[in-house]
């Protein structure tokens, strides 16, 4: 059975590709695997339908051979698991790169996308402040450093490309480009990423949705 | 080779167990795995010798035949692959149990350490403020409200305890008594979970560690 994913029916970024459903779309292009994709509006994403496959009301889902899954994390380490090209062998290699797949989620997103929400649900409070965006900020520094200094001169995290660099790819590109501008060392691993072949389907598949005007329906 | 992890010389919680190592102590309690701990001061894992073990100098971190891991979510994955106890052997199951794993660290987590963090990182700033700590609680109530929606009359999240269970009440247990008092299902959830002798286990070795006076050292 061919796997489906779901995706956001409007794109609230313009298909730039920072919603998860990218993540997974990756994954399973660089293993080779196709795929249908479901969009669903943010008013179905809440509704009762979604929630039975979605608990938290969000995409992406993942659901094949009778099985729902979801958390991107998630969906990309069961397909990492069952095909090749995205988790090493051996099982140090292995244990590793599902570490910096966490790592990504758990240490280096949640400042980002602190970051990122707060310019869409803080308008209007009187915390929206640039003096709070500067404090919010270098806390994302703080991390794209001790990334940058760990990564130095390697080309990828871990020998050679993984689920984890996917992850920590998805997660940098989040991050406000003039910021991972002030880690050349970030900004280089990030392009190096977005040069595999697998990577550009991946962003035309989701791009190509949303290149239209909104519908009323999103 | 009995496995080592790392977990702070003095906790912030005076033992309460919010530190993310007890988390790693009740999944090896869990599958009946003898570990040693090794205590780092807040100046050591910022030093050079803790980051070549753990690139953003936190704890906890795993060492075992000569492989060194870090992040919970990664550390427990890898004690559950290779124990039995924590994940169901059916590949359904199991690939639901990890999806908790992912849901408790990147759904419901983030909200929870924020509202944690502004505490810690925040006072004296404009921002620190009972409207912002009203407005950043209900982000946490929206997801208590979906997962206890979700577990319903369940036990567990999918039949039997998993990782996916350690995981959630562990991030749960972060949240303010008072908030998830409001959402008695999970109140019931994690005190259903600290009942568990290997909970228990974990819990007292931690809290045994920070019952005195805390040193000038940490």
């Amino acid at each position: 059975m061919t796997p489906k994913i779901t995706a956001f029916k409007w794109s609230p970024d313009g298909g730039k590709g920072m919603a998860r459903d990218t993540r997974v779309r990756w994954a399973l292009e660089e293993v080779g695997q196709p795929y249908e994709v479901e969009l669903v509006s943010f008013k179905q994403m809440k509704q009762a339908d979604h929630r039975a496959k979605h608990p938290f009301g969000q995409i992406p889902t993942y659901e094949e051979d009778g099985q729902t899954l979801f958390e991107s994390g998630s969906i990309i380490l069961h397909i990492a698991e069952r095909h090749a090209g995205l988790l090493p062998t051996d099982p140090h290699a292995r244990a590793r790169a599902i570490t910096w797949m966490f790592a990504a989620l758990s240490t280096v997103e949640p400042p980002i996308v602190e970051r990122e929400q707060a310019d869409f649900t803080d308008p209007g409070q009187p915390w929206h402040s640039p003096a709070r965006f500067g404090f919010l900020e270098d806390r994302i520094r703080v991390r794209l450093k001790e990334l940058a200094d760990y990564l130095g001169d390697r080309d990828w995290l871990e020998g050679e490309f993984t689920a984890g660099d996917l992850m920590m790819v998805m997660v940098l590109r989040r991050a406000d480009t003039w910021l991972l501008a002030e880690f050349p060392t970030l900004a280089a691993y990030v392009a190096r990423a977005e040069a595999r072949p697998a990577y550009q389907r991946a962003y035309a598949a989701q791009a190509e949705l949303y290149s239209g005007e909104p519908t009323d329906s999103f």
